[in-house]
């Protein structure tokens, strides 16, 4: 059985913020969220959160995720302390226990993973991870024997300059077995310089202590500011970016590009620079999306183009064109072989396939049929200053320029309507319908300087 | 008399992907037609391109360039085995054949230049392009006496320590005389590791051989995935950047800007950030383009500014405002002194010197003349569902806001369009024109829950 | 009391330009404009620029800052020949001498104070700034002797191999005793290589002379090309954004990111990739700006989200939306808590709290009131050809989708206008105001080949 305990309850002082620092965002979740999601491949029993500054904000923050449970740490003494807390929580608890921080949130879960396994198939009362730094300065050192037996740990001040040589650093990670971790945590002293607890020490207490380096050292990348947490992205986007382009993703100039680890590519995808790609959003096969393009929780389907665009929980169907210049937001659906266009904003709309909404165009809380060309300046006018309408627009219909379909409204199918109307009844199907004046010419006229303007 | 081989053949599997690799572009050309034009430089009286894996889709996308010839490889047996396909092809061919892969882009036509030169001042029967490499790792050793004549190349795996630390490396690239490799082309074997047929085996037969250092070793730069796609895009990028740089012009933040090879610039130009640059774009004089622009196949005058903007296939004249969002495409010309503004597309439309179209207006199929005022929100309505239609608007005119112009329509010269006019048909010169209803208050009215909508 | 001198009289002719070298832009403002404000902070009683190539427009360009004083140095014969001709301006002056190089324009204020202070402590001849150069190759070394006193200074070409190990260089920088250099001055010759007079040879006559180290050699940094101008703006650039990352600001992907060093920002502001703020902006708490956006000489209030806008010489009160796709521009005010939208322009605009323009709209010259709906498609007609106009609505109106308000026009309070109106008169309070024609239905029509478009 596994227990995982992360701790957060730091304020984080050195990033200036009213936010307590492992609710940071990094790529789309906070730092403790993406602690606790990495946590989860290790199937834990029980997940504890050790709260402290902002506990309040943490606790709401995870509140979508289940099975957390909140320890408070209310005074801030150390590591030693932090994990003390867990005592009354855990007290029949039986089994191995992970230690993690929240604001160390570029572990990978394989990482995890292989500690977990050390540490249980050698029946280790305590197994730490430990990286060789490239520059191990301000790090503690582990001194190992040649079976990985931890033999030291010394803090950086306390190194001797041959100790200093050492790269194996202690990357603050920790598996217990909580057994014996808990007979020892009460004989945690706090006679430092910084008069905290420290969870190191409790190591020294236990007995086999193995280490297991991670092969990467920037999973043990820790942000105290935001510097770091721009640091932190940067290293995370170089993950992602290039597992995606070994996988077959085409990035144009991939250091302007963004992408969540949430999002899925199909093959022989283009993205084009300066494109975000977030949420829960999937990008079809033959597809190219930017440059310049924002898309978020959204389906996009083969073949399909998005130039200077941005998508918001909507799908797009495949061999469409969007953009530039189009807004999808609030779960449209455009059907294959559409062409959405220049300033154009769709918000609630479905659209049949091969329909066309092409120019400077609003359609909210429509339903649009196949083969519909929406003539450019076609807005539905959904908002009556109280509630919002609904447009049907039936198959094969032409809706002309400038035209304005005032909601609740139905127009049928195989219907024109005349450039420049506006649309209040029903229109039946297989129709000419014109809302508009006839044209008069004045002749001679020239405007002077004061006249009326027209 | 000299002949180009380009090996082709290849699926470069790494690149997961449908397309062949040679076939994945590179800065708005595929990888075999940058290698193709760049052997353009020798004059070559025979191009040979060496298919095999998509030979069908590699033919077809060379089909624009004039007599080139494809050797098809059926079987991927290595290096050897490709050029042994040239033979039947070749036979009454006499001089110099140079050897190029279809996957190394970045080679600059003054290297084949020299490697040709050194190759026929010197009588060579092979001559072998080479470079200094940082790291060698992986790459084969070439060895030569004191008058660069090849002693002998040995693959890094077979290479003794002291041998492993010769940086100079074969990049794969060769001027043979034909004549002579012809002979020795039926001696290759392939009995080793791979089983393949190599051309350095060739090499090792033929008398004198010569190597020729590349100067910059990023020219021997191969792809094989995704990620050296975009690495290889990253050096073209910088070469063209620095270039046009030392030539004077402003980069502001160049990473971030990315410029196709076969754009021209004036001087005094500032790019700013984010701002692409593609095909046969021409920038004059003391022009500005950016942040956020994309500009493909078109002319931009002096001292025009673009803006968060779009321009494909289209020429702007001087002193012209474009942006911010606009869309340019499909032969637009814009005037002198014109601004082109906020929410504006243009498709298919000339304008005379000193005319707006500053607001939300969409102009397609239309000639518009000087000083034209085209009015916000002003469309042509030049599609009727079958056929696209053109408008023409005098010298002089101005549309009101929101007018609709529906195509085929001529306006004349010093026209007034009334604010929300739609126009059906042709108006004279020197006149108002007003298509529109009367004003009607209804005092006291309010919107109530249930009251339609207006 | 201080002088400063500023050696801006090149033309720098590999900047490949029509305008003198020290008049271009570095983050907004010109590179000896950057060097005059920089020297600001020793408050000088003279600011002495030496002008040459170009020094008509260099003297306009500077015409805006309080009593810069301009000495003409006719032909360019080296560092000490321009300092001569500062003889005839300064000849009553008693006191430091700083002297500055127009094209090193990254110097902190702080490294001027700290030499002004060091030469006047310890009561100076001549002061040098120095800095440890990492690859000091092709500058001038300084040897000094225990007390920071100068005992040499060897050009790069002139130093021995030992004497190459020194990376202490000098940076071109000085402080001098006016009085005592004033004396020496004539006495410079130029019989060396490029027969110039150096102001070095004035250093070797002086007692004592002391260096004074930078301590980021980053700061001595010169500006001779374009390359350079834009490697001067990445130092600038990354000195900022770490700056404000340090002070709790959060960038993602700060490289993308451009910011001025006259920008402001409150705390737990988010600023995303690809956005540029510039000139006099402010940005207040909780805000977030981008991606795509520029922002200009604005003030943006507290938890304002902008996404992919220009904002240029505005005001956008707390709370409020903008974007995607937003102009606001001349001296808009955005009240509290609005919404504006899609494709919409504002300028010289002013709107109340809670006002939403959401959708395809341009609004110029208007005064809009609390709670209006401008509805989409709406369009102040503010220019009648010849003059703007004013446009008023008062609180709580709604306008109808592709409403044209005929300016000089008012609105009156809790006004509905119908859809498609084109307004031309003035409306008074809470009523219904409608302007179009009846709908009208043409049963069985369908549009043929060659029939003409509607």
């Amino acid at each position: 059985m596994v227990a995982v305990a992360i701790l957060a309850a730091g304020r984080g002082t050195r990033m200036k913020s009213r936010l307590p620092k492992v609710l940071h965002h990094l790529g789309g979740r906070s730092l403790v969220e993406r602690v606790l999601t990495c946590a989860s491949v290790v199937q834990p029993k029980r997940q504890l959160v050790i709260v402290g500054y902002g506990g309040d904000l943490v606790q709401q923050s995870l509140s979508h995720l289940p099975n957390v449970e909140f320890v408070e740490q209310t005074e801030q003494l150390g590591t030693g302390h932090a994990v003390q807390q867990l005592m009354p929580h855990l007290q029949d608890f039986e089994g191995s226990l992970l230690v993690l921080n929240g604001d160390v949130p570029l572990l990978r879960p394989q990482t995890l993973t292989a500690l977990l396994a050390t540490h249980q198939t050698n029946g280790n009362a305590a197994t730490i991870l430990t990286a060789q730094m490239p520059d191990p300065k301000g790090y503690g050192r582990v001194f190992c024997d040649g079976n990985n037996l931890v033999t030291q740990i010394v803090e950086d001040r306390d190194c001797t300059p041959a100790q200093r040589q050492n790269r194996r650093v202690n990357a603050g990670i920790y598996c217990f077995d909580w057994h014996q971790l808990a007979k020892v945590l009460p004989q945690l002293e706090s006679n430092n310089d910084q008069q905290e607890y420290y969870l190191t020490d409790a190591v020294n207490f236990l007995s086999p202590v193995m280490a297991v380096d991670i092969e990467d050292h920037q999973e043990m990348f820790g942000i105290n500011d935001r510097k770091q947490l721009a640091d932190a992205y940067e290293i995370l986007q170089t993950r992602i970016k290039d597992d995606w382009m070994r996988a077959g993703v085409t990035l144009i100039d991939p250091t302007s590009i963004t992408i969540d680890d949430t999002v899925q590519f199909g093959t022989d995808v283009v993205i084009e620079p300066q494109t975000h790609l977030r949420g829960q959003t999937v990008i079809e096969s033959g597809s190219r999306i930017g440059p310049g393009s924002l898309v978020e929780n959204s389906q996009i389907g083969e073949n399909v183009t998005v130039l200077y665009s941005v998508i918001n929980n909507s799908v797009v169907k495949a061999n469409t064109q969007v953009g530039p210049y189009t807004h999808l937001r609030n779960e449209v659906e455009v059907g294959q072989n559409c062409r959405i266009g220049n300033f154009v904003e769709l918000k609630q709309a479905q659209l049949g396939d091969r329909t066309n909404v092409a120019h400077l165009s609003y359609l909210g809380n429509a339903t649009i049929g196949k083969r519909v060309n929406v003539g450019a300046g076609t807005i539905t006018a959904n908002y009556d200053g109280v509630k919002k309408h609904h447009t049907k627009i039936g198959d094969r219909t032409k809706t002309g320029s400038n035209t304005v379909l005032v909601a609740p409204i139905s127009v049928g199918e195989d219907v024109t309507i005349a450039a420049g109307s506006t649309v209040t009844e029903d229109v039946p199907n297989d129709c000419l319908v014109i809302a508009r004046s006839r044209q008069v010419v004045k002749p001679g006229w020239r405007l002077k300087p004061d006249e009326p303007a027209t």
